[in-house]
């Protein structure tokens, strides 16, 4: 039999490549295994074996994962307190974060949340805020992530490579973000971005926001020297109940991470954006 | 150019039959119309075009979203308060529900439960228990849904026709469910289910449980006359606070719902398994 070859077959030979990659290259399951003592019981290592699928030493069930139910589990915060993206699922994540379906996820996600936001009666007062995260969230760091030795987040994190990043300040905005962005302040919404980053890029961090599109903003809340060692989940809430405290309401709270969003003064809606390349507790 | 017919050339077709459906037959964006009074804010009502794409209305920015972003909004908790499938991802999610995905999807997240369940170190009262939800989560109504009338969800839901269904008792385990429970038991805890289901179903569903393989339980909780019109988010808070109160230990939550798993007492750790199909406040 012969199939012609038109632009949507060479689409639909494209799609094929990545859905052949998801269906006969990633197949993992989960280990008992821990790799890390700070993370006793959730952190599944994945173990490879010679005949193309990965089978667990420990798991007797015998249940293959593959990566797209990894990415959703990851998404909908069943798998906690990861590392780094199983090597089993390297490419996938790859091809998920350089294609069109992560900006489709993105776009989806603000979508709905701009649709939430016109519909939402704002104060006179001034103190109706919207609350964002930074990294993969306003700005993306995909000229970081997809660098060799960093891989999308399947290499060991190298902290002094990511601080070096982050002081060239060139993060592009990700771009549903943005869009939502421009689109909340004509509406009254006071912008409010809380980041896990130290203060002491201040500089640099509030450069690449304004290099990136976001030209104002109420507050930009990064981390003092008196809570480094804080989880993000803490340092978060804390500082989302000193804004309630202030006398702000915050009808909208958007993060990559479920530490952004979890806790306490989460705000009137959370809305989670996609992020398979890393997990910040 | 020819490309022979393997064994693997057919699963391939196979496969880029759902993609193609993904990527061409089912794209849709939301539009600022409300269906129901009754959830003002985030009900979406998708109007489907005549140019096969569906486009908003309202929606002036013109990003169109596919079935599979639409469903990892859902999962995700980002599209809340909706009452149908969108008539565009119909088939989408009658493929993701009857194909091997979903069950993958669960399997996953009951693998991931287990690991956690086994590194837990029980009490010696007996009072570690793990709470399930029982539609979608212990049983499935997978008959009930692929009903051409039902739809998988797309089609208006009919009250009468489902407790009909629900007296028939006859729904079968969710796989990936009985094995967890199977493997839970031995480990030393105990098992409570918690459903809306009215409790003057009790004896169909408990009926139901048995038959399903699921032959021990500490406590089946139903909703009782009093807590009707209460919503499920409310009243499973409310049944956990209750276990708690009573000495029990949630070390572990899981449903299908964010309902089930969000809210006061939720318990150490939880589990939500995907369902495209129904939200339930």
């Amino acid at each position: 039999m012969c199939y012609p070859l038109t632009i949507n077959s060479l689409l639909v030979t494209k799609t094929m490549e990545a859905t052949l990659s998801f269906f006969f290259a990633t197949i993992l399951v989960l280990s008992t295994s821990h790799a890390s003592p700070s993370f006793p019981s959730q952190n599944h290592r994945l173990l490879q074996h010679s005949d193309g699928a990965a089978t667990s030493a420990a798991n007797h069930h015998g249940h293959k994962m593959s990566c797209p139910s990894w990415r959703l589990a990851v998404e909908t915060n069943n798998i906690i307190k990861w590392t780094l993206v199983p090597e089993a699922c390297e490419d996938y994540v790859a091809n998920y974060m350089l294609g069109s379906r992560y900006q489709e996820d993105c776009f989806a996600v603000t979508s709905i949340a701009l649709e939430y936001a016109k519909n939402h009666t704002l104060g006179a007062d001034g103190k109706d805020i919207w609350v964002f995260d930074i990294d993969e969230t306003a700005l993306s760091e995909i000229d970081y992530y997809s660098q060799p030795d960093v891989s999308f987040g399947a290499k060991k994190f190298n902290e002094t490579k990511k601080n070096e990043y982050l002081k060239e300040a060139k993060s592009p905005p990700l771009a549903a973000v943005l869009e939502l962005y421009n689109n909340l302040l004509p509406l009254g919404y006071k912008i409010v971005f809380i980041s896990g980053t130290s203060e002491s890029y201040r500089e640099y961090r509030e450069s690449n926001m304004k290099r990136a599109g976001y030209h104002t903003w109420e507050k930009l809340v990064l981390k003092q020297t008196s809570q480094h060692g804080t989880t993000s989940f803490i340092y978060k809430s804390k500082k989302r109940t000193e804004l309630v405290k202030a006398g702000y309401r915050i009808i909208g709270n958007m993060g990559d991470q479920w530490s952004d969003i979890l806790g306490s003064d989460v705000g009137n809606r959370t809305f989670k954006l996609p992020n398979p390349m890393y997990y910040i507790s």
